[in-house]
């Protein structure tokens, strides 16, 4: 399995990482998701990271990658599920992921990309982190 | 990661098998669905395969199990993103999942939750296949 799924859900795609990912496995995520987000015509991505009990700084650059990625495409991210621990520690390194926004958990993260489309317009804000 | 992540997603939980499942995960799976099917009060639970790339009688058995424990729950499961050679290994397999609802995808999935869940009372009608 050399391939995180994606899954539509809604207007959304989800993906929930739940392996390790190295190098490759970020590339063709990166590329998949990109592809999906045009093929689907979808306005929102949820990353769960609820499995990952560390966020090291090459994954927290590859979700930055992803959400820059997206807004330029017209889809928000949203990574959900993060662990207190990996908050702390991401931190602590000094990463504090610029642009990607975050929510407690899968339910949350919907709602947040509902509003930003109900809201409509104010999408190109720039950094938003947490709400 | 020695567990499946489980997800809350509105009124059921959502579950991706994205690894190779032993016994000790297929039982570590089981009990933390049915905790969580509990603590949540979940009507449905969602299961989705479409990373899996090969079903075998384990898994098939893991799946109709998980699917009567959560009936006795009162949840419903259905499984999501079942490739076509997987199906198509199964029935060669003389595996047809009894007791196991199956949808093309997530999307339909919720809707066929929903819908067991508003047409209500006829939920013990036994071996429902694929709709």
């Amino acid at each position: 399995m050399a391939r995180i799924p994606i899954l539509k859900l809604g207007n959304n795609l989800f993906v929930t990482v739940q392996v390790d990912v190295d190098d490759q496995l970020a590339s063709t995520l990166q590329d998949d998701l990109m592809t999906q987000i045009v093929a689907t015509g979808a306005k929102g991505v949820l990353i769960d990271i609820s499995s990952m009990e560390i966020v090291d700084s090459f994954l927290g650059r590859m979700l930055a990658q992803i959400a820059s990625m997206s807004r330029i495409l017209d889809a928000e991210v949203v990574v959900v599920g993060m662990r207190p621990p990996v908050a702390i520690t991401l931190v602590e390194l000094g990463l504090s992921l610029p642009g990607v926004r975050m929510a407690l958990n899968v339910d949350r993260g919907i709602a947040m990309l509902g509003e930003a489309l109900t809201v409509g317009g104010g999408r190109d804000g720039g950094d938003h982190v947490a709400g």
